[in-house]
């Protein structure tokens, strides 16, 4: 079997106080999930904090170390809570101003509405030193690559805009495949014969997820790897085992 | 002003491998963000993590030590992936087995549905020793509290009934109460009046959140405290501020 190619891990901070309270139910953490199994970078770890000065600086500095790529949701507006960029930067110890390039695209934008580009608004404009902008095709203000984290905007679309912009530059491994077999019976019967199929097949992870439907129990088994040849032999064997007609 | 009685605070570690590639939408973080904040007991943080022993081992004691509550939802089931229960006791050096109270309930479970109670499904009823086991009204196969630690399911329905089964037990604080202004202005426009506001309320918490609705930029402002006079003073000055007919 070839030595397989070193597989780039990421992580992702979700920044929000309204997370956490309960107000507002986030997106962001699945949307990116599904974009970064797509380009071959398995999400390895979630956190999400409120908007804390020294809670952003730790888990920056903490999973800045240990992951390929960091992405942060959150905390970039106009409003005195938004308290990203300032954070990430000195989790970084890297200066952080008003930046030319931060400030045109600002101000083009404002401009072309007829709005003033007030101090609140040019908070948007700070930008650490050394950071590369992401675009931000729905409101203008932009986001930002330091080393390897990204920030982004908390706003749904906002954020799936910029993880469009940002994921092309990001280099990618072998995209994880998967395929689900559903199995009309309890867990608790398919647990052996599970088990004894991963020991078979160590290089493809197994998963199994229970569900109640119309007070029926059955599982979808999920099987995941980057071969899609295994992945077919794997289900192969799983279907002759729990063959589909028995309901 | 009285001094404020502590306030107990909660973290949450999500576990499953399901939840980080994107296949599942989590929905139990935010139905436990809900609760705890009307029971008095903020939820601090949360981690998703996958299905991984030394990332759950290390997460629970990181947040035991840190919060008065960690509820960890996913990784209780039958089937080998399912490593939560024994994670969580390494995590407190305690020993865990099949336990008579937890054995005695899956067993009347299963033989009033003619369903074996199965190697596997005794696998449910591996509880560490010194854990209180916590109802499931659902599917029979309870949760434990460990010290502070409250293991809970990962399937919704069943996961909801657990946290309905242990908040009671918890000792809350004040509810964080919360009311909403809708401004039809650009975040940019209110955000030096919203942060003079919140200089003068610091007992309060004040959160902006933009929306774009057919076109029109709008901001939801949030004003939280645990008193409610309070938070009708604050409420009144930002409408005073910004009166609700200006659209």
């Amino acid at each position: 079997m070839p030595q397989a190619a070193h597989t780039p891990s990421a992580a992702m901070i979700v920044i929000g106080d309204e997370i956490l309270s309960g107000r507002t139910r986030d997106s962001n953490m699945h949307h990116l999930a599904m974009a970064l199994t797509g380009h071959g970078v398995p999400l390895a770890e979630v956190r999400v904090i409120g908007d804390d000065r020294a809670a952003i600086i730790a888990a920056v500095q903490v999973l800045s170390r240990v992951h390929d790529h960091v992405f942060t949701s959150g905390g970039i507006g106009p409003t005195h809570d938004d308290i990203t960029a300032e954070a990430v930067a000195a989790a970084f110890d890297a200066p952080i101003g008003v930046r030319d390039d931060a400030r045109a695209i600002l101000a083009a934008h404002y401009a072309a509405r007829g709005t003033e580009l007030n101090t609140a608004r040019l908070r948007m404009a700070r930008i650490p030193d050394g950071a590369t902008l992401i675009e931000n095709p729905v409101s203008a203000a932009p986001g930002f690559s330091l080393h390897n984290v990204h920030v982004m905007a908390g706003v749904p679309t906002v954020f799936e805009a910029m993880v469009a912009s940002v994921l092309p530059t990001i280099t990618g491994g072998a995209p994880l495949l998967s395929q689900q077999l559903t199995v009309h019976r309890g867990e608790g019967d398919i647990a052996g014969p599970l088990s004894d199929l991963a020991d078979r097949h160590t290089d493809l992870s197994f998963g199994s997820y229970p569900f109640i439907r119309g007070g029926a129990f059955g599982v979808n088994v999920v099987v995941r790897g980057t071969d899609g040849a295994r992945l077919n032999a794997a289900i192969a064997e799983l279907a002759a085992i729990f063959p589909p007609d028995i309901a």
